[in-house]
């Protein structure tokens, strides 16, 4: 009756979540989530060193056997699962684990425990920022063409920074891993039950935006090239001898073992991984011209272009063929903190009053108090850089800004100031792909913020002067994995037929008001003197006149009034 | 038994108190505080102007006769008081307020109840920002020799600036008062029952340091000088014919219902007003060579240098012959917001929360969490502008800034942060006077930071690198005023002798920890980038280094372990 599912495994930063999808329109037929049980919201840091974000792989073996089970048996009350035929898998990236020759992560070897080095290094770690800087000097020298696909700078966030911090600093790791996979490829393997690291496929939408893999160049960056920054780094790149595939690819089916507890079929199709942010874009609805923010703890942007355009545009994360949709480009930029930035406020600044008893119900106070003020009326202006800044600047090592705090600032004021923050981030980078050439007509949200926080995404459309059109689906990400799946199980001919099936266009838009925006536009302008002068060090950014051009712009916001 | 004593009364920002102390050796009898029952905490705001302060006179008259019948009645218990020779005002300033011709405040007259302009316009006040501009460019222009003595920048906060702003924007308060007093006059005004506008005295403390009168350049600024800025103005000079007098120069006497209610003689002399933290320096034993900080709510500097030393300190509030010790130039300098900034910060950002019921016990909570950190670990620094900068940018429309916080950075963090970017602020005054000449071997510290705050002194110390002597009194600046009041009844021969019987040296010492002091060395030069990039706009400060600076800094505070 239902025709054919798929699933699709969405592990993000702090939960994984399962879908199943009915091929023919999209629709969600059960879901089930999972909580890491490892470190504080599932991930393990360090007291003596913020940078740090590490991830147990053993949580994700957890989720995968919890999710399976969960998910089939709650499709299984209005389908037959005899019908699924594929399952597809999203993760965050670069997320990089040391494995063993069989695919075993180093961290599941009793040897390791307690080891940092030996776990996942999870998207958000930031140690390697000084080997990133070393592999950005490098490339600049030696390999340009592929560093350009990357914005010009290499990140700490990103798959060869981590691997050569560990080779220089951590060698009984480093020796012990015969190669180091992605999270998105790890999850696949494990699904397919795969046990030989060396011939194990990567998927393009991570090998290429997060470990400069490019076909066209050759694959990876050249051996000698790697060889010169850490004899290692060649190593890893041997061992990655296989041609990278695209998300759609079928990788193989599903393992005994994991088929008879969750009593799906073997038969099932495991596709490629993916990166979440881009299989999030998929899941949205992403078509040239449009850009998908997926906005969670951080934001990725996603945009595909028609392939032949330039695939280098400075300060955006990275440029890609076929990472997305295959025979189309796929563009990545983002920002490294959003709803992470409005959390740290709520849970470590702005202590929570005993009329809000969770931290939900302070955000939603903090909310409700932001939207009742003016646009600007609060004099404040807040750089979003509390864990650095990812697009364009690509600079870790930037912190936050807050100016114009009088005696009269109010937490909520400041609340507002940190989401519009993020609002003038993404606004930095709209403009860069513009300067740049990049067609972009709609801008499609989606991810928990877009989903739940209206006072965000009123925020953005005003101060980005755009509309915000809001996706359908609250589990894009998985969708997009599913439609993976769908594809490469044969169940839709290609990704562009599939997308067009599963998803549904944006119902709701949120509109920009033209007088608020007006009032953005003049904040905008101390943002950018901010974002220049401490990012740039522009000498010609005069900071003197910024308090004074935000006193102002209070004063005027107040004595026009509140919003109707 | 107790020989003569003397009543000293300290008007505050939130609340006014009274001591009564022997003039043999400043043994303080018997106190009494009174809170101020108007506005938030004594002070009149308003929703749409964060530059708004004022307070109601009938707040001072009702803190007279409840603070005169109680430390009468309490001193009756262990002396005769009879005894109780003199009294001695100190008040907070500038504070003017409007009187009709017989020294009654507008505010106490019904056709203004509701007109904030008819208030007492309080010390913090920075409404008339733009008029303070006028001010300047005009002094500058026509009488540069008055202007220097407040180093060449007239301020928001003072006596011309506030009532120039009403002259320009409120003709019926404008018109109604026959002239306009400080608060430091009009208390002793009502004690002595003075009730004639044009004959009254002010003291040199207030008139100078506030209105720039300078009897060696003839009084006020010329009055063709102020006729140009508005004819209210020299209209005002006018007002103000009797020739300033030193704060210890006796007045009149107790007014008969005044001794009537209380219970003292009417034989008890009024001395001459002064301002609160001059004053105090007095109480807390000032010499030539020491700084005395009178450190509340904001931080006021005070020292005394010979006569016949430069008047003139650029940045510097102002320098006023016989304003703190008659014989001397009195100096003052000084910070708007101490107290206030890590008050804000409590009560308006880092709400309290429920394992701490009250404001105090929030401040208590916040210090210990605070103490527990390293000098430069957090990696923030501030700037302590929320309420302007006093010394030595002398600009009102500054504001608040914070940089260098990430997603863990802790709101006890950030409360440390404000302490140092107070001390750092202290820092560029005595460098500014060092610069300048200004002998300064000494730095005692008073007022209610200094008595209750461990922490912030020990910062204070560490990042000045030099010791803060903690002066005895915690009621200096009402010791200062009887100390004023026993040298204007006859008790003591002059204010150098009276200092001497009446005050005794600093018993407590905080020294700076070198390794603390090597840190905040470091963190000062960021602290002076922001202060020239923010305050000055000199394009030759590179803000790029100042983020990875704070990182390292942080990453070595961090490593290096934990203080003793």
């Amino acid at each position: 009756m239902s025709g054919p599912c798929v699933i699709g495994l969405d592990f993000g930063t702090s939960s994984a979540r399962a879908i199943v999808a009915r091929v023919a329109d999209g629709a969600i037929i059960a879901s089930a989530t999972f909580d890491y049980p490892g470190g504080t919201a599932g991930v393990i840091t360090s007291a003596t060193d913020a940078n740090l974000a590490r991830q147990h792989p053993g949580d994700y073996l957890a989720a995968i056997d919890a999710l399976l089970g969960e998910v089939a048996c709650r499709a299984a009350a209005s389908i037959d699962i005899g019908n699924i035929v594929g399952i597809g898998v999203d993760a965050t990236a670069s997320t990089p684990i040391p494995v063993d020759a069989r695919l075993r992560p180093l961290a599941l070897d009793a040897a390791f425990a307690g080891d940092p080095d030996a776990l996942a290094h999870l998207w958000k770690d930031h140690t390697a920022h000084a080997e990133a800087g070393r592999i950005t000097a490098e490339l600049t020298a030696s390999a340009p063409a592929h560093l350009a696909r990357c914005g010009m700078t290499y990140s700490s966030e990103w798959f060869w920074s981590k691997i050569l911090r560990v080779a220089r600093t951590n060698r009984r790791v480093a020796q012990a891993a015969a190669t180091w996979v992605e999270q998105s490829d790890y999850i696949p393997a494990v699904l397919a039950g795969l046990g030989d690291a060396a011939a194990m496929p990567r998927n393009v939408c991570a090998a290429g935006h997060k470990a400069l893999y490019a076909a066209d160049l050759g694959g990876y960056p050249p051996a000698n090239v790697l060889e010169r920054l850490h004899p290692d780094l060649a190593g890893v790149r041997e061992s990655c001898a296989v041609p990278a595939v695209t998300s759609t690819t079928p990788i193989g089916t599903l393992a005994a073992p994991l088929a008879a507890r969750s009593g799906l079929g073997p038969h099932v199709v495991i596709a490629a991984g993916g990166i979440d942010a881009h299989l999030g874009a998929i899941g949205s609805g992403v078509r040239a011209g449009s850009m998908v923010k997926i906005m969670g703890t951080s934001t990725c942007d996603i945009l595909i272009a028609e392939a032949g355009s330039s695939p280098d545009i400075p300060g955006v994360c990275g440029v890609v063929d076929g990472s997305v949709v295959p025979g189309y480009l796929g563009i990545e930029a983002g920002q490294s903190a959003v709803g992470d930035l409005f959390d740290w406020f709520v849970r470590h600044v702005a202590r929570v009053g005993p009329e809000a008893a969770t931290i939900a119900q302070a955000h939603e106070q903090f909310s409700r108090e932001a939207a009742r003020l003016a646009p600007g009326a609060s004099g404040l202006v807040a750089l979003d850089w509390n864990n650095g800044n990812r697009c364009v600047l690509v600079d870790p090592l930037l912190s936050g800004v807050l100016i114009g705090q009088n005696l009269h600032t109010t937490a909520a004021e400041i609340y507002r100031a940190l989401i519009e923050a993020t609002a003038f981030g993404a606004r930095t980078i709209i403009d860069r792909l513009a300067e740049q050439g990049t067609a972009l007509d709609t801008i499609i949200v989606c991810g928990g913020i877009a989903e739940k926080n209206a006072l965000a995404m009123q925020i953005y459309a005003d101060a980005i002067g755009r509309p915000m059109h809001v996706a359908e689906s609250s589990q894009a990400c998985a969708l997009g994995a599913a439609i993976c799946a769908a594809v490469a199980a044969g169940a839709h001919p290609d990704m562009p037929a599939a997308i067009a099936a599963m998803t549904r266009p944006p119902s709701r838009v949120v509109v920009p008001d033209p007088a608020a925006t007006r009032v953005y536009d003049e904040l905008f302008a101390v943002y950018s003197a901010l974002h220049d002068a401490f990012g740039r060090g522009q000498s010609a950014v005069d900071l003197r006149t910024a308090m004074k051009q935000l006193i102002a712009i209070s004063r005027h916001a107040r004595t026009a009034g509140m919003p109707g």
